[in-house]
């Protein structure tokens, strides 16, 4: 069945349209196959590495199979951060090993490793107030457990120990740096994930760090309560190549009224090394991805706007895709009439927030009205619509978040268990279908939402 | 409160007063701790390593703090494996790493590995039945599915093919054997375990082995689906030496008007080397010690027979210690009057299963009376009792199987998620309790069960 745009006119009409158009899409499988793909024929796909590379064939070969317009990799160079031995241990008093990984960006212990006694801190900034003769010498353990949340909010706090802790323990001298995992689920599975980007010669390097998984911190954490004191080897043998490269991968539906009004989608194709990328971002990809061509395939001579789908590269590591993009396509900024990515797992979208312009809010909440049908409800006006859209969202771009339900996603987030098998196609179906009932509005109305 | 010791004469007698003495023992968490302590202070705990020496030296020094008699180690000699490299990872036609265990007993590959194309077989059966020169320079991928259960009944079936596949491989020339694994749960965290014991020398000494997590199993069999082949790439690097030291821990509560005939309940102290012990079989352990000492604290002046706790070594590699206490105690077997080994984790016991003599099966299903309380039906006249009782049972002393529930017990076993975090404190006590019921019983009454 093919749909005729709407006029531009009619702004935030379309709503029934867009609903019976939502729920055809909802009874498709392309996003499940999409992320089967890209999963079992790329697997993890670390930013800078020819793993990333193959993924970038990949999303190249199948946008264009899937009849999408001016589909191209654009490039960019970052430095390239490749994990290494990983072993860790309690050597007294109780002897035993500990599930650790080590953390995106965290310098080398070198082969010998380090070995020291723990010191147990609730949250950084505790370490942060200790003097740094306390410190000096010692392997910190940051035990701070993380929220689980349907939201997310719970991780803000929990990735900022991630972010920053090496650092801090740097200043105090410390010999290296262990995590409690940023993560909710009590499996031997630890969680890697990006420390603060360090960019300029001559600053803070941080110490080695390394999470531990759940139940290894809650080993560490008795073994000190009931011996008062532990000690610990680590190795960590992390390499840092100052440049390779990565790519942004875009694609087009080109628009039929208003072909500069670019709405875009997005995701990031990138992944972190240990699983298979599938709930971070695989799910996301294939959601964008698959919204995007059934748009496309209902509407022959093309929406009124230009729909973009942007697969970041790069993500995990610091954004460095996002900047990229937002550097390459600055002159066009203005005409971004609004974005959003997906990047919260595969769980159901159950949220609609936006990020628009004060006077926008109304139409942008009117978008909300066909997904009721799939269980979303209105949300806040803060969305910030994705990390890769930060900085379009600073430069003024209307954002909107399809807020999955994150519940179960920091069992899995970052872990070697983010794997396809997590993934229940009809939750997955169901993203497809908001997306779509998202861009049949956006791309065929006349709103610019600032 | 001291409780008196039934008149041998009365047996099958004193059900309200073990389900009262069973009541009182439900509300103690001297289980939860002694489990706590050993996996905390001692953690993995392998057949014949320094460590499972550590576990035995901890439970010598519990068993006597606790103030049981006759407290000692029973050694004997093993052969000892040790788990070195394990690195697999499909090389074509979709490079990426695969999570593996070695199989306990397997051979190693040497640190350069070994290379070749995947056979994908269904069953062990199936890989018998093809010709070798299908077989010949292939890794052999035995892809088995385990079904779920409550009372292990799917482990049986599915523990045959990692006994038996690697040494199926080598009479057909394979170049190595991964087995999905046996297990139940969908994490990346393989099941290792032990294959078939190699005894004689110049016996088929099997291809190196190792099991996959079900997600890479998955994985593998998607690649094969897609791609129509896979090469993988698998380096183990076990070690074998042909001597080391294991025992079995015994302890005792001596009787009063009996001491010569012998209640056993038991569990194993070793390990697997992967995870810290908790469910398989830590659990088993505090359970019945701590049945026993309420029961020796009920009875200051003692049970009318003798309760003998065995904390039988090197389990996991093929009952060893069950066979060196059936040997060392074969003039003492005819006075065993019954027995009883936890080992199936820490779930709720749910049945009780006897295996005794054909005139003694009603006065062995009337111990049951007492646990109905708790939740425990009365089950078959099948019961194995556990396995270190086989070689008991073979001798012919009854046995009783206090039947926990199973349902997610593969989901741990033999896995580095068999962790204290795994076991619910309360389902611990209940199993306590429903041990103190029995043991009140078969303690005091005079019943033989043969
Ligand atoms: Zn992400
Ligand atoms: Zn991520
Ligand atoms: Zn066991
Ligand atoms: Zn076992």
């Amino acid at each position: 069945l093919a749909l005729a745009p709407l006029s531009l006119a009619r702004a935030g009409e379309g709503a029934a349209e867009a609903q019976a158009f939502a729920q055809r899409v909802a009874q498709e499988s392309l996003a499940y196959e999409l992320v089967t793909s890209l999963t079992t024929e790329v697997g993890p796909r670390l930013a800078g590495t020819p793993e990333e590379a193959r993924a970038r064939r990949w999303a190249v070969d199948k946008l264009k199979a899937l009849g999408f317009s001016n589909v191209r990799q654009e490039p960019f160079e970052l430095p390239v951060w490749r994990r290494g031995l990983e072993i860790a241990e309690i050597t007294a008093p109780f002897p035993q090993p500990l599930a650790v990984t080590t953390l995106g960006g965290s310098v080398s212990t070198g082969p010998e490793g380090v070995e020291g006694e723990v010191l147990s801190v609730a949250t950084v900034a505790a370490l942060q107030g200790l003097p740094a003769d306390a410190v000096a010498g010692r392997i910190v353990f940051v035990d701070e457990v993380m929220t689980r949340t349907q939201d997310g909010s719970g991780y803000g706090v929990a990735a900022a120990k991630r972010r920053t802790a090496a650092y801090a323990a740097h200043e105090k001298g410390a010999l290296a740096v262990l995590i409690r995992s940023v993560g909710t689920h009590s499996h031997r599975l630890p969680h890697t994930g990006q420390m603060r980007r360090v960019t300029e010669p001559g600053d803070n390097p941080g110490v080695p760090a390394a999470a531990l998984s759940a139940p290894d911190a809650d080993q560490l954490a008795r073994v000190l309560a009931r011996a008062g004191s532990a000690r610990v080897r680590l190795v960590l043998t992390p390499q840092q190549r100052p440049a390779g490269k990565s790519a942004n991968v875009v694609a087009e539906i080109p628009g039929r009224l208003a072909p500069q009004e670019i709405v875009l989608v997005g995701a990031h194709l990138d992944s972190w090394d240990l699983g298979t990328g599938a709930v971070d971002d695989g799910a996301g990809v294939a959601i964008v991805t698959a919204a995007a061509k059934h748009l496309m395939d209902a509407m022959p001579r093309g929406p009124a706007r230009t729909v973009r789908i942007v697969l970041f590269g790069a993500e995990e590591v610091g954004l460095v895709g996002a900047k990229a993009y937002a550097e390459a396509h600055r002159e066009e900024l203005a005409n971004h009439v609004i974005a959003a990515e997906s990047d919260f797992g595969a769980g159901r979208i159950w949220r609609f927030d936006t990020g628009v312009g004060e006077g926008a809010r109304d139409a942008a909440l009117a978008l909300a009205q066909p997904m009721a049908v799939f269980g979303v409800v209105p949300g806040n006006d803060r969305a910030r619509g994705g990390p890769d859209l930060k900085y379009l969202r600073e430069s003024g771009v209307p954002v909107v978040t399809l807020l999955q339900n994150g519940l179960d996603y920091f069992d899995l987030h970052h872990t070697a268990d983010d794997t396809l098998d997590k993934i229940d196609p009809d939750d997955l179906a169901q993203n497809v279908a908001v997306y779509a009932a998202f861009l049949y509005q956006v791309a065929n109305g006349g709103e610019l939402y600032r």
